[in-house]
């Protein structure tokens, strides 16, 4: 089986996958789109006109990250995913939770002005707190298997590394476990080789293109 | 394993679940809440504040009616997802397009204005081409076997079928599939009883205290 993932080069939901495919060390081409400007053939393979969708040789497409993922997954062994069922509901719920946590960012990073930006980074720092009581020791959500929860919140964490002041979201003190497990999955390749190489400037020109605001209060380190 | 569903009366997401628990003849309790007023327990339990919860005798909770079902499926044999995971993996990509169908519908019965109406209702229409187009000949979503879909797709027949004109929004002619498949369903003790027996006066109500444009484009034939 042939996969095609069909990406936009900045979008977190993609990277989740991207991870996925080489984590488990799976061959795959990738096609990139400019969202703003889909064209007609992703349209009409694609339902919600939403990226990532993963195009298979038999003609099927799948949408949606966590979908793709759990498919990535399950045909290449040996399962990420833990066996047990309720396990499972549980990882699945974090990942679930994990796109609210990529909603924030991305809130975050469009924030037009100082009020915005404080409103939705109380929200963030909220949600959060919820990812840090839930971790255990690690390195990994589950412990020492690494699984798709640590594919599905890498994305956030390379962002909030890079769009530094870190202290302003991810505050070490506040969020040690989190601290450490971003730290994991930075260090790891299929975690660093999921973007593209120029992937550092393309979101700090995204960032200033939409909001000179969020720019000053996130990017003013890596601007220098 | 006891099986506590957290409940809003009003709710297709919980409903999905209740279906899919009725239809599994999965011994469970229900606990409504009211949503515009959630009660402190439930804002602890549920990261998102959102129904339907499901809560464990272990004091574990699930949240997302898809990943909710998944567990109830996976823990009530025989299995209803399908065991290839190339169908499973489309399976669940069209129970969450279903989750953009029922927005369709909430937008529609919130719709204030003619503008904004039909504008829902066209967006609702071309969506349901969608369904239409990836349905067989029935009389489940699967063909004989029914699915975690027609547990997906159900509640949002049932209120479209209790909010007539019904031709406004499902059209025989256009939709001659999801006709057959929305009967099937309707048809089904586990679809009929997955409701409080006041849901249909409820659901008229609602739209009616929401939406007085709405209300006489969809309930006028409900209201006499």
């Amino acid at each position: 089986m042939s996969l095609e993932l069909i990406s936009f080069k900045l979008c977190p939901f993609v990277q989740r996958s991207v991870i996925t495919l080489l984590y488990k060390q799976a061959p795959y081409k990738i096609t990139y789109i400019d969202l703003a400007e889909p064209p007609e053939w992703f349209l009409k393979i694609s339902p919600f006109g939403k990226v990532p969708a993963l195009r298979l040789d038999d003609g099927t497409t799948l949408f949606e990250s966590a979908i793709i993922n759990e498919y990535i997954d399950d045909i290449t062994p040996p399962q990420l995913n833990p066996s047990d069922p309720l396990k499972r509901a549980q990882n699945r719920s974090w990942i679930q939770f994990g796109e609210q946590c990529i909603v924030d960012q991305y809130q975050l990073m469009m924030a037009k002005d100082e009020e915005t930006f404080d409103s939705v980074r109380t929200r963030t720092l909220n949600n959060l707190d919820k990812v840090e009581k839930i971790l255990g020791k690690g390195p990994w959500f589950n412990g020492e298997a690494f699984s798709l929860v640590d594919a599905a919140y890498a994305p956030i964490f390379m962002r909030y590394d890079l769009i530094k002041p870190k202290d302003d979201v991810m505050p070490e003190s506040r969020y040690p476990r989190i601290n450490a497990w971003s730290q994991a999955l930075l260090d790891l390749p299929s975690v660093q080789n999921s973007v593209t190489e120029d992937f550092s400037k393309l979101l700090a020109n995204y960032i200033r293109k939409n909001s000179a605001y969020a720019a000053k209060r996130l990017v003013a380190a890596t601007a220098a």
